[in-house]
Protein backbone atom coordinates (compact mmCIF):
# COMPACT_ATOMS: atom_id res chain seq x y z
CA UNK A 1 0.00 0.00 0.00
CA UNK A 2 2.75 2.58 0.86
CA UNK A 3 4.09 2.26 -2.69
CA UNK A 4 0.84 2.84 -3.91
CA UNK A 5 1.49 6.43 -6.09
CA UNK A 6 -2.44 7.58 -5.72
CA UNK A 7 -2.00 6.83 -1.86
CA UNK A 8 1.38 9.11 -2.24
CA UNK A 9 -0.94 11.66 -3.71
CA UNK A 10 -3.59 11.78 -1.10
CA UNK A 11 -1.13 12.06 1.50
CA UNK A 12 0.51 14.80 -0.60
CA UNK A 13 3.90 12.98 -0.62
CA UNK A 14 3.78 13.39 -4.65
CA UNK A 15 2.68 16.83 -5.92
CA UNK A 16 -0.63 16.93 -8.39
CA UNK A 17 -2.25 19.38 -9.87
CA UNK A 18 -5.50 19.54 -7.06
CA UNK A 19 -8.67 21.06 -8.66
CA UNK A 20 -10.34 19.56 -5.88
CA UNK A 21 -10.62 17.79 -2.47
CA UNK A 22 -13.01 16.86 0.21
CA UNK A 23 -13.63 14.17 2.74
CA UNK A 24 -13.62 11.05 0.28
CA UNK A 25 -12.09 12.06 -3.18
CA UNK A 26 -9.38 14.33 -4.55
CA UNK A 27 -9.62 16.11 -8.04
CA UNK A 28 -6.34 16.29 -10.17
CA UNK A 29 -5.50 16.77 -13.76
CA UNK A 30 -4.14 13.61 -15.08
CA UNK A 31 -0.31 13.88 -15.44
CA UNK A 32 -0.71 11.96 -19.12
CA UNK A 33 -4.26 13.36 -20.60
CA UNK A 34 -5.78 12.57 -23.40
CA UNK A 35 -6.74 15.90 -24.22
CA UNK A 36 -5.39 18.86 -22.00
CA UNK A 37 -7.84 18.79 -19.06
CA UNK A 38 -8.29 15.81 -18.71
CA UNK A 39 -9.14 15.08 -14.83
CA UNK A 40 -8.66 12.17 -12.09
CA UNK A 41 -11.09 11.39 -9.33
CA UNK A 42 -9.47 9.51 -7.31
CA UNK A 43 -10.75 7.92 -4.08
CA UNK A 44 -9.17 9.13 -0.50
CA UNK A 45 -9.54 5.88 0.74
CA UNK A 46 -6.97 2.75 -1.17
CA UNK A 47 -9.88 0.87 -2.98
CA UNK A 48 -7.88 -1.52 -5.91
CA UNK A 49 -11.31 -0.69 -8.22
CA UNK A 50 -14.83 -0.68 -8.73
CA UNK A 51 -15.83 -4.37 -6.83
CA UNK A 52 -14.39 -3.04 -3.50
CA UNK A 53 -15.97 0.18 -3.19
CA UNK A 54 -17.68 1.60 -0.01
CA UNK A 55 -21.14 2.17 -0.41
CA UNK A 56 -20.75 5.88 0.49
CA UNK A 57 -18.24 6.20 -1.78
CA UNK A 58 -20.21 5.06 -4.70
CA UNK A 59 -23.05 7.08 -3.57
CA UNK A 60 -20.95 10.12 -3.99
CA UNK A 61 -19.03 9.67 -6.56
CA UNK A 62 -21.15 9.94 -9.58
CA UNK A 63 -23.01 13.13 -7.91
CA UNK A 64 -19.30 14.94 -8.13
CA UNK A 65 -18.59 13.53 -11.64
CA UNK A 66 -21.51 15.37 -13.11
CA UNK A 67 -20.34 18.29 -11.38
CA UNK A 68 -16.95 18.19 -12.87
CA UNK A 69 -18.26 17.19 -15.83
CA UNK A 70 -20.22 20.40 -15.91
CA UNK A 71 -17.61 22.91 -14.55
CA UNK A 72 -14.81 21.22 -17.34
CA UNK A 73 -17.66 21.40 -20.65
CA UNK A 74 -18.04 25.65 -18.96
CA UNK A 75 -14.28 25.91 -18.59
CA UNK A 76 -13.13 24.14 -21.64
CA UNK A 77 -15.89 24.62 -23.68
CA UNK A 78 -15.22 21.03 -25.05
CA UNK A 79 -18.30 19.62 -27.27
CA UNK A 80 -18.41 16.05 -25.38
CA UNK A 81 -17.24 14.75 -22.50
CA UNK A 82 -15.93 10.90 -21.85
CA UNK A 83 -16.59 9.08 -17.86
CA UNK A 84 -14.35 5.92 -18.12
CA UNK A 85 -13.52 3.98 -14.76
CA UNK A 86 -10.87 0.87 -15.68
CA UNK A 87 -11.32 -2.14 -13.46
CA UNK A 88 -7.96 -4.53 -13.79
CA UNK A 89 -5.09 -4.14 -16.21
CA UNK A 90 -7.08 -6.73 -19.07
CA UNK A 91 -9.13 -3.07 -18.90
CA UNK A 92 -5.95 -1.08 -19.52
CA UNK A 93 -6.06 -0.09 -15.63
CA UNK A 94 -2.37 1.45 -14.75
CA UNK A 95 -2.78 2.54 -11.51
CA UNK A 96 -4.69 0.22 -9.22
CA UNK A 97 -6.22 2.62 -6.71
CA UNK A 98 -9.60 3.51 -7.64
CA UNK A 99 -10.18 5.96 -9.94
CA UNK A 100 -12.27 7.35 -12.58
CA UNK A 101 -11.33 9.35 -15.65
CA UNK A 102 -12.91 12.93 -16.77
CA UNK A 103 -12.05 13.33 -20.22
CA UNK A 104 -13.06 16.64 -22.31
CA UNK A 105 -13.79 15.76 -25.99
CA UNK A 106 -13.83 17.67 -29.43
CA UNK A 107 -14.81 16.72 -32.82
CA UNK A 108 -12.24 15.00 -34.95
CA UNK A 109 -9.59 15.24 -31.87
CA UNK A 110 -7.66 12.45 -32.09
CA UNK A 111 -8.60 10.20 -28.85
CA UNK A 112 -10.26 6.56 -29.79
CA UNK A 113 -12.29 5.04 -27.20
CA UNK A 114 -14.78 2.84 -29.15
CA UNK A 115 -14.94 -0.26 -30.80
CA UNK A 116 -15.99 -2.75 -33.33
CA UNK A 117 -19.21 -3.77 -32.29
CA UNK A 118 -19.56 -7.53 -32.29
CA UNK A 119 -23.26 -8.92 -33.22
CA UNK A 120 -24.29 -11.83 -31.06
CA UNK A 121 -26.94 -14.19 -31.94
CA UNK A 122 -30.46 -14.39 -30.32
CA UNK A 123 -29.30 -17.55 -28.97
CA UNK A 124 -26.52 -16.50 -27.74
CA UNK A 125 -27.96 -12.88 -26.12
CA UNK A 126 -30.65 -15.11 -24.60
CA UNK A 127 -27.73 -17.68 -23.09
CA UNK A 128 -26.20 -14.57 -21.42
CA UNK A 129 -29.41 -13.14 -20.07
CA UNK A 130 -30.23 -16.64 -18.22
CA UNK A 131 -26.59 -16.65 -16.84
CA UNK A 132 -27.29 -13.17 -15.05
CA UNK A 133 -30.60 -13.45 -14.12
CA UNK A 134 -29.51 -16.43 -12.21
CA UNK A 135 -27.27 -13.97 -10.14
CA UNK A 136 -29.06 -10.76 -10.34
CA UNK A 137 -30.58 -10.20 -6.77
CA UNK A 138 -30.55 -7.29 -6.39
CA UNK A 139 -33.92 -6.12 -6.33
CA UNK B 1 -38.95 12.09 -26.52
CA UNK B 2 -41.51 9.92 -28.18
CA UNK B 3 -38.73 8.99 -31.01
CA UNK B 4 -36.17 8.34 -28.26
CA UNK B 5 -35.53 4.72 -28.53
CA UNK B 6 -33.87 4.25 -25.10
CA UNK B 7 -37.76 6.04 -24.18
CA UNK B 8 -39.47 2.96 -25.64
CA UNK B 9 -36.90 0.44 -24.17
CA UNK B 10 -38.00 1.99 -21.14
CA UNK B 11 -41.85 1.58 -21.81
CA UNK B 12 -41.72 -1.88 -23.27
CA UNK B 13 -42.49 -0.31 -26.37
CA UNK B 14 -39.33 -2.17 -28.13
CA UNK B 15 -37.97 -5.64 -26.99
CA UNK B 16 -34.72 -5.48 -24.87
CA UNK B 17 -32.61 -8.05 -23.03
CA UNK B 18 -33.89 -6.72 -19.15
CA UNK B 19 -31.58 -8.17 -16.59
CA UNK B 20 -32.51 -6.12 -14.02
CA UNK B 21 -35.06 -3.09 -13.19
CA UNK B 22 -35.57 -0.50 -10.21
CA UNK B 23 -37.61 2.48 -9.97
CA UNK B 24 -34.73 4.33 -11.66
CA UNK B 25 -33.08 2.13 -13.77
CA UNK B 26 -33.30 -0.51 -16.77
CA UNK B 27 -29.90 -2.97 -17.43
CA UNK B 28 -30.04 -4.16 -20.39
CA UNK B 29 -27.73 -6.45 -22.82
CA UNK B 30 -26.14 -3.81 -25.09
CA UNK B 31 -27.10 -4.89 -28.80
CA UNK B 32 -23.83 -3.90 -30.16
CA UNK B 33 -21.51 -5.74 -27.13
CA UNK B 34 -17.74 -4.98 -27.49
CA UNK B 35 -17.66 -8.25 -25.94
CA UNK B 36 -20.63 -10.71 -25.41
CA UNK B 37 -22.18 -10.22 -22.07
CA UNK B 38 -22.11 -6.00 -22.16
CA UNK B 39 -24.33 -4.23 -20.27
CA UNK B 40 -26.09 -0.74 -20.36
CA UNK B 41 -27.39 0.73 -17.22
CA UNK B 42 -29.87 3.31 -18.63
CA UNK B 43 -32.29 6.35 -16.82
CA UNK B 44 -35.65 5.34 -16.78
CA UNK B 45 -36.16 9.62 -16.65
CA UNK B 46 -34.84 10.93 -20.62
CA UNK B 47 -31.72 12.92 -19.67
CA UNK B 48 -29.61 13.70 -22.16
CA UNK B 49 -26.79 13.14 -20.67
CA UNK B 50 -24.42 13.71 -17.71
CA UNK B 51 -25.24 17.39 -17.01
CA UNK B 52 -28.88 17.06 -16.74
CA UNK B 53 -28.81 14.21 -14.32
CA UNK B 54 -30.68 14.79 -10.49
CA UNK B 55 -29.08 14.06 -7.65
CA UNK B 56 -31.28 11.57 -6.59
CA UNK B 57 -30.29 9.09 -9.94
CA UNK B 58 -26.42 10.27 -9.74
CA UNK B 59 -26.56 9.01 -6.46
CA UNK B 60 -27.90 5.75 -7.34
CA UNK B 61 -25.34 4.96 -10.53
CA UNK B 62 -22.19 3.79 -8.98
CA UNK B 63 -23.69 1.96 -6.23
CA UNK B 64 -25.72 0.39 -9.08
CA UNK B 65 -22.77 0.08 -11.34
CA UNK B 66 -20.44 -1.63 -8.99
CA UNK B 67 -23.20 -4.33 -8.09
CA UNK B 68 -23.34 -4.58 -11.31
CA UNK B 69 -19.74 -5.09 -11.96
CA UNK B 70 -19.11 -7.76 -9.29
CA UNK B 71 -22.24 -9.40 -10.96
CA UNK B 72 -21.25 -9.43 -14.04
CA UNK B 73 -17.60 -10.70 -13.20
CA UNK B 74 -18.74 -13.85 -11.18
CA UNK B 75 -20.58 -14.80 -13.99
CA UNK B 76 -18.61 -14.30 -17.08
CA UNK B 77 -15.17 -14.69 -15.54
CA UNK B 78 -14.35 -12.06 -17.08
CA UNK B 79 -10.31 -10.46 -16.25
CA UNK B 80 -11.35 -6.49 -16.31
CA UNK B 81 -14.34 -4.57 -16.76
CA UNK B 82 -14.76 -0.97 -18.13
CA UNK B 83 -16.99 1.56 -16.96
CA UNK B 84 -18.24 3.91 -19.96
CA UNK B 85 -20.27 6.96 -19.81
CA UNK B 86 -19.90 8.98 -23.11
CA UNK B 87 -21.99 12.37 -23.18
CA UNK B 88 -22.40 14.26 -26.93
CA UNK B 89 -21.25 12.82 -30.04
CA UNK B 90 -17.85 14.51 -29.88
CA UNK B 91 -17.72 11.60 -27.14
CA UNK B 92 -19.15 9.10 -29.18
CA UNK B 93 -22.50 9.14 -27.65
CA UNK B 94 -24.96 7.95 -30.21
CA UNK B 95 -28.18 7.73 -28.45
CA UNK B 96 -28.93 10.77 -26.36
CA UNK B 97 -30.54 9.55 -23.47
CA UNK B 98 -28.47 8.54 -20.72
CA UNK B 99 -27.02 5.62 -20.11
CA UNK B 100 -23.40 3.74 -18.75
CA UNK B 101 -21.89 1.15 -20.53
CA UNK B 102 -20.53 -1.69 -18.19
CA UNK B 103 -17.77 -3.92 -20.87
CA UNK B 104 -16.21 -7.16 -19.78
CA UNK B 105 -12.55 -7.70 -21.27
CA UNK B 106 -9.94 -10.09 -21.61
CA UNK B 107 -6.75 -10.46 -22.45
CA UNK B 108 -6.02 -9.40 -25.81
CA UNK B 109 -9.45 -9.14 -26.34
CA UNK B 110 -9.89 -6.63 -29.52
CA UNK B 111 -11.31 -4.26 -28.06
CA UNK B 112 -9.53 -1.01 -27.66
CA UNK B 113 -10.74 1.68 -24.72
CA UNK B 114 -7.30 3.46 -24.47
CA UNK B 115 -5.65 6.98 -26.59
CA UNK B 116 -2.25 8.26 -26.74
CA UNK B 117 -1.52 10.35 -24.18
CA UNK B 118 -0.20 13.81 -24.59
CA UNK B 119 2.70 15.48 -22.85
CA UNK B 120 1.65 18.97 -21.41
CA UNK B 121 4.16 21.71 -20.43
CA UNK B 122 4.12 22.71 -16.45
CA UNK B 123 3.00 25.80 -17.70
CA UNK B 124 -0.50 24.22 -19.67
CA UNK B 125 -1.05 22.65 -16.35
CA UNK B 126 -0.32 25.24 -14.40
CA UNK B 127 -2.66 27.40 -16.66
CA UNK B 128 -5.56 24.74 -16.56
CA UNK B 129 -5.38 24.76 -13.13
CA UNK B 130 -5.70 28.22 -12.58
CA UNK B 131 -9.21 27.96 -15.23
CA UNK B 132 -10.40 25.15 -13.12
CA UNK B 133 -9.78 26.85 -9.87
CA UNK B 134 -12.01 30.01 -10.54
CA UNK B 135 -15.14 28.12 -11.51
CA UNK B 136 -14.72 24.88 -8.97
CA UNK B 137 -16.91 25.73 -6.07
CA UNK B 138 -17.81 22.62 -5.04
CA UNK B 139 -16.33 22.65 -1.96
Amino acid sequence: MSECIFCKIIKDEIPSYTVYEDDYFKVILDKFPSNLGHMLIITKKHYSNIYELDLAVAERLYPLAAETAIKLKKVLNCEGINILQNNEAAANQTVHHFHMHVIPRYENDSVSIDWNSKDPTSKEFEDMLKLYSKLYLLA
